[in-house]
């Protein structure tokens, strides 16, 4: 998995500070979470080929998740796209998009699909080959998710320089991923095991933005391997990040630590804070491996 | 006046061209016209004090014009905004706006106007004591208007110097610059023409954009002192300006002469052009005054 930061800033875009939003490729698959103003911008800096992010996830209908999300679904549109474009997000997110595409006569070329979610439960809202993702229901001011991002790999790992010598057929290498023995012409039994190794271990990213401090949280995130967290505030605007149903960096650190996760990134600072490294300070008081999100960063998973 | 440019490209903003804003400082009034996504950042650019700005013009609902409207309205009121704001535009804007705002359980602390748009006549949609705006209706693929800025100056200008030896009370000043003759006590009269001048010739600033070719522009923008006109096209891709209802270079430029108007502006350049210069060369063929819109560059009318 490889993870690029487009936007970690809360509340209002600067000229260096962008709004949230996530590049997240996992095994060939593109997807953009969130999308604040001035994404598509941001997605020109990475030097991303638009065409292939084919799933937008939106947290929640705050300005700065989303605000950019109907000029990047024009903008795919100038650009000749014919794929299909899926977005997930809370229910209403179609109503905005089709209302200003309608006002603007500018029907989008290609197909435009809405998966609308309203659950306050973990379902699954993606799933191919070698991918599965699922929504982890946060408490903010308005109906939110975060989501989880898994890798599947079933297959075993085989070694094809040692199974040279067998000269066996596409369709037992197959076989041979998918943990069966292989009965050879001349009557001899290649034994799984002895040919293989397990399946890679599943990745997986879980994405937390926007959140109150939950508890509830840490079932569904144990032991990511990455766990984006918001920290939109230090503990000594602690009352702020209660009024508001943000966390603090000790708050994300607290359930980075329940949740016995490999690596914390936090995030959505606020601007109030001009020492991004304080946040480290606090939350490593609680759990040790945190790192801070960085506009335009990629961070392999 | 002085007019900002923080855009001038068309469809899509990329790193450094930003899609169509200006915003237009007249006798102490600070207006925004047209809020492609990013204007915001492009106003932090600026240096502009954002509570200033009270009336946002908006031509139509194309998104590389009013994209960045939802995000500006959000962040005045997190910069704790309390003066109203007045919002001119096409019809469906209030629908739009509103409908983001209540999903986003964000509704402004200060009082928003909308003012919709439907006429296809000039109309004066906006007045005080020292400007006027009216409306240019224009054609394009949605409904649109331009914008005409006038400041009014109904007052002669007084001498201050030379009128001290009379000893006027602050009335008698203002019926100077009214146009009134004075009585003195003595029966003494100031013949107005004798102690005051002219008052200043109005100023105007015509807005256009986006438009087809459109004659009948013409006789509401007569001898105006700086039109801006969108130029999308160069004349070699006129075929393209026809079917999206744009203008070229020259086009522009045959608006200008036959309005006789003292300086044209070009913009709204579409992104296929590398060398801006070639809508210098193609305009001044027809029409000689004429200069390029520039991101974050201020003109003085």
């Amino acid at each position: 998995m490889e993870l690029t930061i487009l936007g970690c800033h809360s509340a209002t875009p600067r000229e260096n500070k962008h709004t949230t939003s996530q590049l997240l490729e996992v095994s060939g698959n593109l997807f953009l979470i969130d999308c604040g103003e001035g994404t598509q911008i941001q997605l020109r800096k990475s030097k991303v080929k638009f065409s292939r992010i084919q799933h937008i996830f939106i947290s929640h209908l705050h300005g700065d998740h989303f605000y950019g999300l109907i000029g990047l679904i024009s903008t795919f549109r100038l650009l000749g796209r014919t794929a299909a474009l899926n977005v997930y997000g809370p229910k209403g997110i179609k109503e905005i998009i089709i209302l200003q595409l309608k006002l603007a006569k500018s029907w989008t070329d290609y197909p435009l699909h809405f998966h609308e979610l309203e659950k306050d439960f973990s379902e699954i809202i993606f799933e191919n080959d070698s991918v599965k993702v699922s929504t982890l229901p946060l408490v903010h001011r308005v109906y939110t998710n975060g989501f989880l991002f898994e890798t599947k790999s079933s297959k075993r790992k085989i070694d094809l320089e040692v199974l040279k010598e067998f000269d066996l057929l596409p369709f037992q290498f197959q076989q041979l991923q998918q943990g069966s023995d292989i009965i050879l012409d001349n009557g001899n039994v290649l034994k799984n095991e002895a040919y293989t190794l397990p399946p890679s271990k599943s990745k997986k990213y879980a994405f937390c933005s926007d959140t109150a401090y939950l508890e509830s949280l840490v079932e569904n995130i144990k032991e990511v391997d990455l766990l984006y967290h918001e920290a939109t505030f230090l503990e000594k605007n602690s009352e702020l990040a209660t009024k508001t149903k943000h966390s603090t960096a000790k708050q994300a650190a607290q359930i980075a630590k329940m949740a016995e996760v490999k690596q914390l990134m936090l995030g959505h600072f606020s601007n109030r804070y001009s020492n991004k490294e304080e946040f480290i300070t606090e939350a490593s008081t609680v759990f040790q491996n945190v790192i801070l999100a960085e506009d335009l960063k990629t961070f392999t998973i």
